[in-house]
């Protein structure tokens, strides 16, 4: 085992869009474990918009990322050191081991390591599909558009990590899933490997108008639900598109995360439509994880439920990667794989 | 009984503001009716916000009003011909009239004619704090917002006939309740006679930052429950001292009723907070309706819920009440007693 162990911290906080300036890679010694610790070798790094808001230091469901500290987020590694009788070494674990190649975790405190069967669901799925954001797309969709057969969902970045799902759940539940999605090349994939009904690809469509008049093809019955990422535009354009009693899970706005405003052009037609709105952040539904991963963890064991990763290669390239997903481009799911 | 009838027929759709050329005042002959009809003297005419929409022919949760029929509206009379087992003449009753003296309704279709008691109640409360506005509020507030004991109430429109109810079904209830009116003497009103915890007025607040920093302190833990009436600056007022987890019954949002663009500033906050919207009209809950005027009525036959009205005399002078409607000049519930 080495010495020293590698992280990213927050060097700084971004003003508008990050870069590479806001970030650090620094060497600290590798953590003694007390007892009740375990040491974890992280093998997949996960990349999420959500990190983004951490950055900054204004009010936000998460608190913000500290400065000077090793960035947050969502790891799966294996148990290389144990002083926990709950954890064997060499135990495939899940947890919040942050941008660093190794991760001292109180290994009894609740809902801090998860061991993880690796049989049938590779371990990095465990950060996608079989993760938060399955389980994100999970409760958006089923608990809060809740969609009956013959409904119409939409779902913008329709090929990411909680897109790709919330299309192929909607389909599983007999709606029809009709995807947002930026490029010709993923609207193809959410098509014809996702199976979702139609994908639009905004960034051919040159207005407001062009995105609504896409829509309408892609819906013909409208849209009853729709499960959000991006805000703006994407927003306006759905919801010209509404039903009467149509519903929208508010999941996400990385349109509007490096602070432009990003106005709702339309609020009237929440009242005209009836339609309910809501923000969710799935980490405040943990009892439903259980239902929605054992869906999930079945969909991806038996080949049913399709994800996509696209995987960066060590520590140093996760800012990269990270600045990357925020512009849209990744394809699926972004890991970062530790070396 | 009179040979003829008067009405006020909507003679064009007005482009933008609306006015007096968009109405017209026309002599018919008083109907005949036929076998399980009966003939209404209209006693009050109500006038609500929600008929300016109708007034379009754009898309909206209403039919829209037809060109050259008698503008529709809920009214309170009394039965002076019937043809009718169900009713008999001298019956207070409850309709959708509408702007005219004399009305003939198929009284055996169900809601079309209610009979009502004026024992305790009077006849006009039955078009406001007893009638539609009251359960617009009571549903709003009970079924949507569903305040807590000590949570925070915000309701726009304070002094109107919705608003004044909502207010005081909060406070019922064990909630802070705060106003948003157009006004000093509204205001006064709002606190003094209503009971509200405080209310703003919203034309001495100079800007969004000044109108927010007046719900700061009118709410100092924050706005669990938000009852739109306005929309606009008010909403993105009240957004901006939104609590986690606060929901936000959309009724009305009479600031864009004349076309005029009324964006949401920063929807984002829906997500940050966890905030649920939902848009919500009245006459589809009508299995609401029979608890809710339970306790509508019986706040006003004790005296406990308070109410207001501003009465035009004569229906040659509704356009100009609904007019005033419009901009706010009425105090209370509008009405038009006819002579």
């Amino acid at each position: 085992m080495p010495q020293m162990n590698r992280q990213i911290q927050l060097a700084s906080r971004p003003t508008g869009e990050p870069g590479h300036a806001n970030f650090r890679l620094v060497e600290t010694p590798l953590p003694e474990i007390g007892d009740g610790q375990v040491l974890v070798r992280n093998h997949f790094l996960s990349l999420d918009p959500y990190m983004r808001g951490r950055m900054n230091d204004g009010k936000s469901y998460a608190v913000p990322q500290a400065l000077d500290t090793v960035m947050g987020g969502g790891t799966v590694g294996e148990v290389v050191a144990t002083r926990s009788p709950a954890f064997a070494v060499g135990d495939k674990v899940v947890g919040m081991g942050g941008w660093q190649e190794y991760a001292r975790v109180d290994a009894g405190l609740a809902g801090m390591l998860r061991k993880v069967d690796t049989r049938h669901i590779p371990l990095s799925a465990y950060l996608g599909a079989v993760g938060m954001p399955g389980v994100t797309a999970w409760y958006g969709l089923v608990k809060l558009i809740a969609p009956k057969a013959g409904e119409t969902v939409v779902v913008s970045a329709a090929s990411g990590a909680v897109g790709s799902a919330v299309g192929q759940l909607a389909k599983a539940r007999g709606a029809r899933a009709v995807g947002i999605a930026g490029g010709a090349d993923k609207c193809a994939y959410v098509v014809d490997e996702l199976g979702f009904d139609a994908c639009i690809d905004y960034k051919a469509q040159a207005s407001l108008g062009a995105l609504s008049a896409a829509l309408k093809d892609a819906c013909p019955a409208g849209v009853d639900g729709l499960f959000e990422n991006v805000g703006g535009v994407c927003l306006d354009a759905v919801m010209l598109r509404a039903n009467a009693f149509s519903r929208v899970a508010m999941c996400g706005m990385i349109s509007g995360y490096n602070g432009q405003p990003i106005p709702m052009a339309a609020p009237q037609l929440i009242l005209v439509n009836r339609m309910k709105f809501e923000g969710f952040i799935v980490s405040e539904h943990m009892d439903c994880w259980p239902e929605a991963l054992a869906e999930l963890g079945g969909g991806v064991a038996s080949g049913k439920l399709k994800y996509r990763e696209t995987v960066a290669q060590g520590l140093e390239n996760a800012p990269e990667a990270f600045l990357g997903l925020l512009k849209g481009r990744n394809f699926g799911k972004q890991l970062v794989q530790l070396l």
